[in-house]
């Protein structure tokens, strides 16, 4: 359950509610959301309890919930959340727009960022991705330009005026990635780096979440659950891919587990059709799919020299690519009744 | 390889070159596709071997293939494949159109039929569907109405002039459904049974092979090869959810095998998000997701009173869902660049 | 539910009590097993019914059972079924003994047939396996031998005295297939292949039925049910490898399956290293792990010739490698209670 | 491939070869093991980049390497790796003896750490686990007592001499769980948190690194890598359950990787039965089946009072079941040619 605080409660008052729910066994994690506090536990409450928690003094209201999602819940918040990211919300996620964030896998080299993001721009992304650390398999591989390439996504994003988002591996590097982009990604491996969640919830950056390669649709939520507990509302869901037993694709596009989320959470979704297929042919294919059955955006590698790709060159779309997708997937939005924002950087791109 | 003949090829032409190969240590399996005679073989010849098949009398002309598939390869056949359905070919898979079949998951009742099928037909589906013969997992479950079924299948078929579709589970079962129906399906539990396979592919029926729910695309297109091999080229794909380790939905939607296999094959692929998803709210997203990324059209479960269905209930539309989900169907479609067609028993149905 | 009648009980008592059940919308299938009429439901009865059930004339005892599973349940039978093959019962699976059935995946000709008994005789093997049927992905693989095959693996059951098992694929092959052999097998493909499982129950020999690829636990159990209710208690269970995501090997065994299977039916329970694994380094240390985790017997392939196999070679143990194999086996059978049986044509194999 | 210097190779000699390797594009990673500085490389270097390399001055040799595997690898370390743990070396995996780890899931009191430890040590366990930072899926659930815990664990191994092994969760606590235990443990949600695995590997403790649970073999094999890399070569590794669509089991022991990995490394390999079936009825028989295919030991969970555990009680053993458990293993251990050893804690445990 969750017991929302007014919004002057003392300490006092919050220390009682506490006490309160201590006695009948339920331990309650405390947290701040738009300025309120709150108080929250795992299990449901009696009706007894709840009604003796909402008649205590500095109590708003007293939110029973029936599964183990908390925060994320729609039982929480009826509506949609829409994240607006960037320093003037250029990108928003959640509302009627859809949302499109294109980039290289990893930022590779300053001539490679100005190319790409230049090609992203001009067809029509609102949002710049790029991976300065890089979440490998094998430590010989090449791990990502770290704080070098940190600079360089902080250039592009200077320059065009676009949001940008890049990964955070570990809990100690997410304050200077914090600093130099506007979203935090938190990769597939790390869905469960629980320290690393509360990390990014307490630095204020709104959170992308990748699914899990083997997450439910629950571990998934409570995940994001976590990022929310730390007083952090504004999450973004991606969906990247299961592994199946199927390997003709990279991983298996679970575009039902979009479908899924948006009915159990108020947060958005949108999906990666770059890794998850890992192919370039079917990248079009899936998102024109995404954008149908109802998620709320896009991650996309795009590279303007695949072949020489230090990481995932295989499944990025050229400039070419990516700019006959953005026009074949402007009818599919229209017909489900959302819009493709126009980039303020349009403009911007010729520069 | 596939060797074919000349349309006049004489059966001693056939033996002579079936030598050639034999003689090289490869097996061949004979077919006949468009009156066309073909000798298939698994491995690829040597350059060698091909040059000489290629001047014995009575040749056309030689594939040499490299990947496992033959019939089904779009090497084999560049173009898609449209298949038609239906006495006057009422029904086409593969074209520019695309194909909604929907009824209801079990032949139940008389009463039951007129009622789904009526509805189904205002909503603008150009074809049926309906077991009378029914895989269950448990033998004390309801196994379907068997011969009675398919006679209230033939009933609708007759009263509305649209072609039926609906399961045959063993291979003494194919004749009489082949006579009462326009379209037979194997069902995922079926997929490798090779007998079925060769009766169905022998039948002279258009066939409906849903995918294996644990089948790879390359097992599932070796399938289609059984049944073309059988001299039927008449073979329409239906992806129905996978296994994976995710319970959140019943099974799991692979809409990236759909853009996948139209890849490999010039056959038509459909989408069942009906017992995929096995969940109605989930159904309109995937159908909408399915029909923008490539797939020729769906299978629904509809159903008109799903409370009280035998099988599979919970997972059926109701004839106001159906319609409302071929409404946002139509745009989507259209943005697509594909067509809705319009049933030429929409009419009927008032009668 | 299961409704057990007396001994001599009447048409007209069994038609009475399936009467009492339609009453309360019971659907009861009726069966046969050790001369036992029975009556059996899907769901269970309310404790009224059972009651009055239990009162009616010629009924011995009314069985209301909690899961789905009924003739396989242990709570039909407590105690472990020991199923005896061959015309003596030369081989028993779920009693004391540990039984080895051993020989080459496919029968591919006489020669071959001779060696590899000769040699899984000489090493211990009770039973022999050989496929004449062959289920193949593919319609341009080796499809086996038939008949011919038939035939020669009957020769071999004369010459030793031990008992063969075989795979029968259609329902048109079952009666030819119990003439010429001791046990039917049913493969993986066809756990579901419901005629299949109905006409191999109706044989009246004992059936070894494989895991589906991608089968629960619930619905292997399930498809022993349908050969069960025919009226065949003579069921022995395969685990033979499940589909994961993980193709390290060709099929992840599911040895936890083979304990879980043991605890909810009465049932033997072996296991198929050789095709889960398919991997012949893998055999030996599987092998093992099944005989110390309470399976009753291993299902391995043996080839003498394995390079020039026509049908999964590479998986098959030498004949050095089975007798080695059977040589570690015996301490670890021993180690948790069990023996491995000495067999009768041990001395034959010199003749 | 791996470049191993001579023992007192210098900086220049390191530099220079490295130097070689920069200007045929291979980026060389280097190491330290047991004293020897080496250099590796992702990609094998050609037959005359090798010839090169070997005659630089200070080079010893020159490891090519086949597949991604390097220092994990059998062809860099043919004869098996044992790893001793504790200050004396009182727990050994990988050579002849089968080792034991039992104890709570979660530490949660002293009283329950003093009960518990006397039964595992009283039944034969020879090294004690015990989670003080749990990972949990959810916020809200307990989430282990942390410092508090790992002062309980540590009283339990002063006391009982017997070393302890404890999950790290996240980079900055590994020096404090290094210096309360003889061994850390990287749980299976963290086995791609590389930035844990290089403050693991630089710890100087031995390291328990669990499989993902959707890991293949050779991502696990590449997490053990990254701590040989940070200098640590006392790595075991612990099979404990994969995802699979079967729920009947918590998850799926994939015992074939077991057997698999000892081939493909020289690293000890052990098995948790607990986690992974979540069952208390199947730890016994998967712990027999882990004995007899080639595990070196096991870790299992124990509780003296489940019913009252505040994780994961409910796949606990009760002490009386830990101690059937260990008398039914000795045997099948001794049948495969290994030992039980016995405890030097036995007879402290009266105390």
């Amino acid at each position: 359950m969750i017991v929302a605080m007014r919004p002057r409660a003392t300490r006092e008052q919050l220390d009682y509610v506490s006490g309160i729910l201590r006695d009948q066994g339920l331990i309650a994690v405390s947290s701040t959301m738009d300025d309120i506090a709150m108080l929250i536990t795992e299990q449901c409450g009696t009706p007894e309890l709840v009604s003796a928690v909402e008649k205590a003094a500095g109590v708003d209201r007293v939110i029973a919930l029936s599964g183990p999602q908390r925060l994320t819940s729609r039982e929480f918040r009826a509506e949609d959340t829409v994240v607006k990211v960037g320093p003037s919300g250029e990108a928003a996620f959640g509302g009627t727009e859809f949302t499109v964030i294109a980039g290289p896998c990893a930022v590779e080299g300053r001539d490679q960022m100005f190319s790409v993001v230049d090609a992203v721009v001009a067809a029509g992304a609102v949002m710049v991705r790029g991976g300065a650390f890089k979440p490998r398999s094998s430590p010989y591989s090449f791990q990502g330009m770290g704080l070098a390439g940190l600079a360089l996504l902080a250039e592009q994003r200077k320059r065009t005026g676009l949001p940008v988002v890049t990964e955070v591996v570990t809990p100690g590097d997410v304050e200077c990635v914090a600093e130099e982009s506007d979203m935090l990604q938190i990769g597939t491996r790390n869905m469960q780096n629980f320290e690393l969640l509360r990390e990014a919830g307490a630095s204020g950056r709104p959170v992308l979440l990748k699914r899990g390669m083997s997450a439910t649709i629950e571990e998934w939520l409570m995940a994001a659950e976590y990022v929310m507990q730390a007083g952090n509302g504004d999450v973004v869901l991606c969906e990247r891919g299961i592994r199946s037993y199927d390997r003709s694709t990279r991983f298996t596009l679970d575009l039902s587990a979009v479908a899924e989320a948006k009915r159990l959470t108020h947060l958005p979704v949108i999906v990666d059709p770059s890794h998850s297929t890992g192919r370039p042919h079917l990248v079009g294919p899936m998102s024109l799919a995404a954008a149908s059955c109802g998620a709320d955006g896009l991650l996309i590698d795009v590279h303007t020299d695949a072949r020489n790709a230090l990481c995932d060159g295989a499944q990025a779309l050229t400039a070419q690519q990516f700019g006959a997708l953005m026009d074949r997937l402007k009818p599919v939005v229209e017909a489900v009744g959302r819009t493709l924002p126009v980039t303020p950087a349009r403009s911007l791109a010729q520069v």
